[in-house]
């Protein structure tokens, strides 16, 4: 076999030796991530986690899936909401319930009971329509708004007037005059965890859930609310058989993967523990532009560009000292 | 289970009497391609398919993948090869070795002969470096230029100066002084299928291939050779388990899925017949603005353009009248 962009991906995933030492003075976007310091990494508090038991594999064994959840301020009543389901163990028992190739894999009530839906707990939300942030720019001076919010340089967006991240989100921005925020929302990619609805008013409880599993489905931004993204497991969502009914709903409950358990971080014996590589900080300035800009010993030709979707935040487990 | 997206798949996909009498005057992207006449249906030449046949699943289905050959002028030698591969049968068990969650899935010699290589066929070309193609603008009047490759307004693109499709292919596009084409290349999306190799200056020979089974891959852009896209089937490849070795490598021969045959459309009993949608028709235009500006039952806000690898040229199988 050739070695290919078995070379690309091992130089980007693997500590590399011979790579390392080949371009020595050529920095990777993973070299960038390795030597990146540990103050430059933020711990996700395990209650913005979500765990996802599925039912083993034909071959017995565990698939277990990690969402982060949206923080604040686009979090807006959808996030609360799925913690309150998780504490009421309302997903368990039911099923993956749907897959289309390069769009959706979707979870939540499969009609396990037959076609009656499972009563869903009280006190949810009611959502707004939107997901927009609207800024106060009154609120503060204006070169914070700036400095908290600037575009990447390095960001071309086809879907946003542009594009940056926020405490580790990609996100997508409306500007005016060039420099001042107006409106902020965050956006679909490769792993992004969304709430399912029905027709517009409907905005969704947070009950039906999907994880976007291809190219990023950006047209869905500001129409369907991006509550997380999956940060360990997407495997076991991504390779599900795609459904072969109406909109990719499999044709029959056997099809379905059974849901054991979702839980919140912070409620299991064992709080998962991972971290992100800040994006406000000097270490993901010189990753984005890295990325960017690739000239190492397998490309040849740099971009010169990036979409904010292939600019994914380093995520990793917390390893103690 | 809520309709969700599933809501917004199925007015793309399916044709529902319901969502097509509420929005009788809001044409969808779907709703384009099923009126687009006959006339604007190009038919793909059987010779220009690949059909590789992997060994039955897990639950004794079949599985067939179809791949669209890619045209002159980027075909450049490394398509040659492909069909003096499966002209000679090398494929013909060998393996799919490789599967990396949100990059690749790749096949070839996946060392079944325990880590002795196969020996390829004669005559295979040595390929150039780039899969850049030049205009040669002298040649043709700067209108005809402009006309054949102008970049569509509704893409906006992160990885090149703009981006077009060129006979039902995306391309990335370098330009000079607003109008005029100087480069053109074709571009890695979901669903490509390139051509592994080593490191520079090696760029492969075209019997390792991979498919892109992520978001698009852009920074490959001129770095690795697209030899084409697949067309039918694409879920065989996406759903296959994820490699545990080194760069996704699967770590043991069991876990390879068997390569049955690969061969040209054109040689089968029963040729495989396709057609897309001209990109250069009316139908695609309408198509082109109405993705990028969507207004319908299910979507409220469009985004105000796209980009290149989520516009996908339609492709059908051909039905008989």
């Amino acid at each position: 076999m050739a070695a290919l962009a078995a070379t690309a991906l091992a130089a980007m995933l693997l500590p590399s030796p011979l790579i390392a030492q080949e371009k020595a003075e050529k920095p990777t976007p993973a070299s960038i991530v390795q030597g990146a310091p540990k103050t430059d990494w933020v711990a996700i508090d395990p209650a913005d986690l979500l765990v996802m038991t599925l039912a083993p594999d034909a071959d017995g064994k565990d698939r277990e899936v990690i969402i982060q959840l949206m923080p604040a301020p686009f979090s807006k009543g959808w996030v609360e909401n799925i913690q309150t389901l998780a504490k009421a163990h309302w997903w368990d028992g039911l099923s993956v319930y749907r897959s289309v190739d390069n769009w959706v894999v979707q979870w939540g009530d499969g009609e396990e009971e037959g076609g009656t839906p499972k009563p869903l707990p009280t006190g949810l939300n009611v959502v707004p329509e939107s997901q927009y942030v609207d800024e106060t720019v009154a609120a503060k001076p204006e070169e914070d708004v700036i400095v908290l919010w600037h575009p990447r340089p390095e960001l071309v967006d086809a879907y946003a007037e542009s594009a940056t991240f926020n405490d580790g989100w990609p996100i997508g921005l409306q500007i005016a005059d060039g420099t001042r925020v107006l409106r902020r929302w965050p956006v679909h990619c490769y792993g992004s965890v969304g709430v399912a609805r029905d027709l517009s008013p409907d905005t969704g409880t947070g009950a039906e859930l999907y994880a976007v599993i291809g190219h990023a489905p950006r047209q869905l931004d500001r129409n369907i609310a991006v509550v997380g993204r999956v940060i360990m497991g997407m495997q076991h969502l991504s390779t599900l058989p795609r459904g072969t009914g109406d909109a990719g709903v499999y044709e029959t409950l056997a099809e379905h993967t059974p849901i054991v358990s979702v839980r919140l971080g912070n409620e299991l014996a064992e709080a998962p523990r991972f971290e992100y590589l800040s994006t406000s900080s000097d270490s993901f300035a010189a990753y984005a532009e890295v990325s960017a800009n690739r000239d190492d010993s397998f490309y040849k030709v740099g971009a010169g560009g990036i979409d904010v979707c292939n600019l994914r935040v380093p995520i990793r487990p917390v390893k103690d000292d």
